[in-house]
């Protein structure tokens, strides 16, 4: 590989060897909600579930999680009371300033635990994902989420408690809501998205919206793996963009794209890698020189 | 005022002062589309035209152009024949991967100028950017749109050729569409308006999305007015954001936000002004050591 700065369109369907056990590369499957695995947590925002397939996600994940107005959202999405006393989520967290209170007295009046946190220095989105971190920590801290919380910044304080755990296994989020709404908003979940990539590396984390599924690449060799892509889409190639959003323009490497990039060059108000697609048959790499957005397009309808 | 980092909680209604005509401030007027004004235009793009109160700002803006598939969902939105075709945009632009034969026979019947640009080292929103660019810039060069273009890159070459034109006046392009669908694309639209806030800074540019208008502060000192902030909401203080999405962090001071900063420094990762909101009565500066994304909340069914 050279020093110039390359475009490189290859075929639809690319065999992309997947890396060895002794290679240091940053491995994401974004696609593992199609099937049931530890240590998975759907988190529902304030934002209208639309076309997204709730029932698969919800029935692949461990935790649920709803944040402040994201239970209104969960109990709006089913018209058949049956169905959503099926779906009930073990906690919802935020300051209630958006919670209903028909629909936080139906869920805690069906197990769900009901936990207040008014501090303003931290989103309901935030509070959500300390929900998340704290519950796959360790059985005590697990535990003592269903203790009386302080209501003011409890979460956070616990958390701080936990520092010591080692128990940093791989744990995914997957968020409903964030993106795609106020701008505001989509640009505070990608804020927090890098954030918490710095501060807790080992929860991935994901946002499904009705288009796509974005999250990040780290800095350094990433291999995105989905078994094999017919399974997420069918007609077409699913569509790809690699975004620089973490505040300087990046440099991109990478195999298993539709245009494939060597050396190039990222920015926003220079060049963006959008519109690209997924040509590797079971994943791609992406080598950046720093934390990089990935979306995917999904069509929920093939889901 | 100090080097200090501060956060200044404002009242609801914030009495600010415009600036006289000796200060040096960038005048962003986002909402204009709410009365007809001259040198402005309406971009269509491939995106379902939701609940965004189209019929006002076509009526409030002097040329209509549609992008490629934008075109499709111009020709969807009207349910009704008679206003369908009381809605001819002048111009459809783009290599027509999207745009339906029956449409493009449908506009083009009616008096609507078909440019094809086949060249793909430029997106269907930078064509469409283009032709505004190109139909305010002389009478001469105006007259040239409806001239056989070379349908690969025809538009690009009679730009450089008018070059010289000094004819800069402000222009307003509202663009409906580009952000909140795929992420790539929303990322991309973001990295296209700061590229044309470089290359052509006389032309302003507007997002408007089923829940807000989003543009560019230019680096220095902006004054975003709306006449009267009761004007385009009714119940709620419109929530808005600064949101730092130029490949480097800013420092930010601001007056006429219910929470102003002074020498705030804000990065993706970092800090972010989210859920913030109005409180100038009639306006609110924003000084920026570099080009920042505004936003500010709608509610189309307000206008």
């Amino acid at each position: 590989m050279g020093n110039e700065e390359l475009v490189i369109e290859r075929a639809d369907l690319l065999e992309v060897t997947e890396p060895s056990a002794a290679e240091d590369v940053n491995w994401i499957k974004p696609f593992e909600f199609l099937r049931l695995q530890p240590r998975t947590a759907l988190v529902i925002l304030n934002q209208s579930i639309g076309a997204i397939n709730l029932l698969k996600i919800w029935g692949n994940t461990e935790l649920h999680v709803c944040a402040d107005g994201g239970a209104n959202q969960l109990y709006d999405y089913f018209q058949d009371p049956e169905a959503r006393a099926q779906h009930i989520p073990q906690f919802i967290v935020g300051d209630f300033d958006s919670l209903r209170t028909d629909v936080k007295h139906y869920y805690s009046d069906r197990g769900a635990v009901v936990v207040e946190q008014q501090t303003q220095y931290s989103s309901d989105f935030m509070k959500a994902a300390l929900v998340v971190r704290l519950y796959f920590l360790l059985d005590s801290v697990r535990q003592s989420l269903y203790d009386e919380i302080d209501t003011y910044n409890g979460l956070a304080e616990m958390a701080e408690k936990a520092q010591a755990s080692n128990s940093e296994e791989t744990t995914r989020i997957y968020y409903l809501g964030g993106i795609g709404g106020r701008f505001d908003q989509t640009v505070q979940s990608i804020s927090q998205m890098y954030s918490m990539n710095e501060s807790t590396p080992y929860i991935q984390q994901f946002f499904i919206t009705n288009d796509d599924i974005i999250f990040l690449a780290k800095k350094g060799k990433n291999y995105v793996s989905y078994g094999n892509k017919n399974q997420f889409h069918t007609s077409t190639l699913p569509c790809c963009g690699l975004l620089p959003m973490g505040n300087r323009p990046v440099v991109l490497n990478s195999y298993g794209l539709k245009y494939d990039v060597e050396n190039w060059h990222s920015l926003i108000g220079g060049k963006v890698s959008s519109s690209n697609s997924v040509a590797g048959i079971s994943g791609f790499y992406i080598d950046t020189s720093d934390a990089l957005v990935v979306n995917i397009e999904i069509e929920h309808g093939c889901l």
